[in-house]
């Protein structure tokens, strides 16, 4: 992955800063033929969008996709579908108010990349965090359901939050059909509502607080990825890790597993009606780097929104100490917003290795 | 990353089966000029070499690297120096016995990549794991000695391993000169003669369990990185997730994160006597996907190793049911070899993150 | 190079179809601090726009190109700089216009890219050649300006058109204050005067012709180059061999050197006033794949225009022989356009080779 | 393509100078299945080996290919075949003569990287030519014959010499069985026994010429190639480029095309037995960077050998003026073993465009 472009065959390429006058994304590498309207990535990114719960940021973003290239309809096609050419993603910036930024652009905000973008770039846009933004996910998700188009309609990819601070959820009563009733992706009703009032808590408090989001795809073939150094559980990795705020990635049972012995960690296996089977998933659906055909099973972490409202210490650009309080619109729980973008880079980091096993295995 | 080769800028391309002829490195983009001989790369490998104590293989192979290009002496330099042109590194495989391999041709091993490899490419080199074996990390230990080269003797890479099993080091013993003490890399004496009673117990058992490597990275200048998809910690991540049996890994405070508070994530900052100060590193040196200048704190879960003398159920490749036991010679604790092969991992990463970010930000 | 995206370092993607609603670029890995604005790439836009003058297309369009991200201007830049994230540039389609497209969507245009792409997508926006229309090169030439900012003022890219059809230049009359004083970027006025017969032939014919074209780079450093498969020439070669109808490249001497014996195209070497020098230039700058401080000189041809007035036997989409006569608004020589675009080629090189240099090299 | 590494699915990176221990490459990305040793290899090597005839140079090295990873017998296959891992190739160096490399150490040679070399990295490998001599092209050829395996049987690659100097052949008399019949790889017989004259001559005067190589590929399907940055003939191009002393490449018509008009350029389409004819090819197989499905025509130009016995001017590494006789072992006209290396080349550049083909155009 160079810079601002993620993938080699199905490769996404995405600019733009939270206040300027858009964002976007070209997608290039997707195969031809596919149907695909803006009305197909529209649902995504309405999972993603703020300013639908009070949860959330209150920015309001329609966060409507146009689709600029990459797509045609004639006489032969039933609709528009994509032509193999870049698919150019563009989304508006509305609601990028005019206001008072002089806080942002003098002091360094803990925990923010502040400080990193000055000491690497000397000069940042630093308009609600500019490039650094979690607004870029926004197109990472519009990308994913392109991504999900290639991947076909035999893989599922779901996620959801598991933990909220230290609440988490009780897996005895995971339940997909509950992701889309609450407003936190929760799959557990009971935990949901408990989460709930930690929210309001957090809120009246100007704190914030992280969470934990698995994300499962489900229908894998057995086969993909790409070792050594393009394992799929490696791209991943990789690919949860560029998500702002994740500070941790793990598969199967992740970290757990160094506390396992080896009885229990080498998933056994057994015939089942329809072929190989393993008796456990320990391993998360990937062995050497290769799908092994079960679910993929990713969990990342994600650290508290560092814009609170609590008085912080800090620098400014003058290297005097001085403090700093964000007020702004700011999601006191980043995680939830995150599930919908795990969601899409799993599709992405898997459209891309579907067609390099293509190029490469399945001839 | 692309198949066997990893980096950007420094790039190393990796190639070799267990138990084939030898196993080598392609290193290419290094800078020119750099002190280079086997020599300085000699005792990284013999780190990770195995058969150096009664809790690793027993496999002997003595690991002596050759440079086969890319370095050269003349009168104008002070013994040999690199060229700018592909250095070849070189191990033969030593210690490849003439064996019986019918069990591991005809069955998948549980937790192996057996299964996987025979559903991408329908042919492996099932001899000591062929590609899939974690002798390929020799080669990245060879490779990362000329990394660290490349990054200068301002910026330290150590590791150690922080847990095996269920059994944690205690944080306020560390104490880094005991890592060259124990044959755990543990920087915590009275956990490493724990360890020592724990792995003799695993061995009688005939099992094997997990582990835990935290590496860290000092002396790094504030500014390092690439957003977006080149962040450093994506890039990190990435690196420790193609290590052998790897199945999570995490930045700073990590998973823990997910239940810290605003207040305490963010990490503070404070004018010290050089300038910028953080008052904590919950982000691990990173924000943004740059450097912060602190210490670069990464963790990474080893699985157990899944060659084990316990009989397994499992499947031959005419899908029959039948069961295996690996007797060979193996790590009971993987993790353990595993800790230099994170810090050479670290050192890739960075190499190639140096050489980037002269390209881009350096002028 | 990956499907749409040119350059490692310095890299540019592009999207757009010919009458699609609008093209564009994403330049990533630009150095941050770089002064910029639209205002410094309309210049060379201008210079390659169509309806300029009666030799080229009378397609109107204005070509104003919007720079949507990756350029921020505060209290403490003068004016606009690059922030080292994704500059993302955009142009309006403006005459597209709506018309009757059936000839060019059921018949493949002879000398056109119609059938290939049909063979390799199955679908392809037909309108004005969709993609593989010359509109694309607008957005090299745009990304080009950046490019050059990025090499500073002390490196000059010049291109003039050498030959016309079968007419060349006097190279003894060459002079490069002319190129501004006729449409065809002709360094030889009396040559230029002639041509504006020939061309007027040609239109009237209904047909076309070719030509070639030859850029100078002056104030190259020795020493940028990456051998051995990133060499300079052969970078230079791709980029050129991008550009639509160019069906030949040659550095230097060329061809011509086929028949030279090593006595003269060795170029000797001898001490000048600021240093090393060569005696002539037959190696048109480049040695082993590195710049040798002399001019980079590289000539292109391009093919004759495939759109003309004159009926040609070819299939359509049916497999049926017809006919075709391509009405239209098309250049009789698209190699004079061809100008700016390879200049911009050059500059995307050099600016891409520069970084690089930096990387490996430059410390 | 990035320092030493060629192609993107299917990647060869080689390493080695020219009087070091060995060459070699690693060829990564080659499906899994193909029947392959180093048998397959040789005698594409042998085609290009020094010391076979009078008129290339005497250095005798017999590049006997070792492979020492990627392939692998079982009782499944029948003999060895590629497992999709890494394929190393090793060639030793064998006539590398311990010499006096004084002249070549101080002494920039004219027409030869040495200055270059220096200017980029301050040190250099200078004996043979270091990295810079044509012998890394062995490695090339080696590789190539991987390439053609994956490419299979009913893709044919051919070439021919057909210049040495300033005599051509005559196309009229071209006959493909002839090329294995004279020391030239020439396909008309007559030419071809007047360049033996030529080149005594040649000989005895101590100096050198250059040629002119043509490779057809017949046998490609329609559609390969990938707009707008990965056009087939541009990475044909570029491929010709980084093969030494190339200075020039050109497709179908190449540099004629310019003087011609637009009836004759856009070769016409009509139906023939097999489905879609063109009735000429001056496209020489590409359109839009795809393949037409005709012979794929590409030729180059190769300068004279830099390496004369014809003493020239030149300055020594402390900038003095001086003079230098090559003497060593060289080819006259390296533009002959130019030719096998022609067609290696273009079988990588194809077998990594059908892997990405495969993978985006091919479901």
């Amino acid at each position: 992955m160079s810079h601002n472009t993620f993938g080699h065959m199905f490769r996404v390429t995405t600019w733009g800063e939270s206040h300027g006058p858009a964002i976007g994304a070209v997608v290039d590498g997707c195969p031809a033929g596919i149907p695909l309207s803006a009305a197909d990535l529209q649902p995504w990114l309405d999972l993603r969008r703020p300013g639908t719960s009070r949860h959330v940021t209150p920015r309001q973003e329609p966060d409507q996709v146009r689709i600029l290239s990459g797509v045609f309809e004639d006489d032969r096609t039933d609709g528009p579908v994509t032509t193999g050419t870049p698919i150019s993603l563009m989304i508006e910036n509305v609601d990028a108010r005019s206001k008072d930024y002089s806080d942002i652009r003098d002091k360094w905000r803990p925990g923010h990349a502040d400080f990193t973008y000055d000491m690497k770039y000397g000069v940042r846009d630093y308009r609600g965090g500019g490039r650094s933004s979690a607004r870029e996910t926004a197109m990472r998700v519009a990308a994913g359901g392109i991504a999900r188009k290639v991947l076909g309609e035999d893989i599922t990819i779901r996620a959801a939050l598991i933990q909220i601070g230290e609440r988490s959820i009780d897996r005895a009563r995971w339940n997909w059909d509950e992701v889309a009733n609450n407003p936190f992706f929760c799959p557990d009703a009971e935990t949901a509502s408990l989460w709930e009032a930690d929210m309001d808590q957090l809120r009246r408090d100007g704190s914030s607080t992280g969470g934990i989001v698995e994300v499962v795809v489900s229908g894998l073939p057995a086969g993909w990825g790409a070792p050594i150094y393009a394992k799929l559980d490696s791209e991943i990795a990789a690919a949860m890790m560029t998500i702002n705020a994740v500070k941790g990635v793990e598969i199967g049972a992740g970290f757990a597993s160094a506390a396992l012995r080896g009885e229990t960690a080498a998933d056994e296996m057994q015939m089942g009606e329809d072929g190989a089977q393993f008796r456990s998933n320990h391993n998360g659906g990937v062995l050497g780097g290769i799908s092994t055909g079960q679910d993929l099973v990713v969990r990342f972490a994600v650290k508290p929104t560092s814009s609170i409202r609590v008085p912080r210490d800090t620098l400014d650009r003058s290297y005097e100490e001085t403090q700093i309080v964000t007020h702004g619109r700011h999601d006191p729980c980043v995680a939830i917003r995150a599930v919908p973008v795990g969601e899409a880079m799993a599709a992405l980091v898997l459209a891309d290795q579907k067609l390099r096993h293509e190029a490469q295995a399945a001839w």
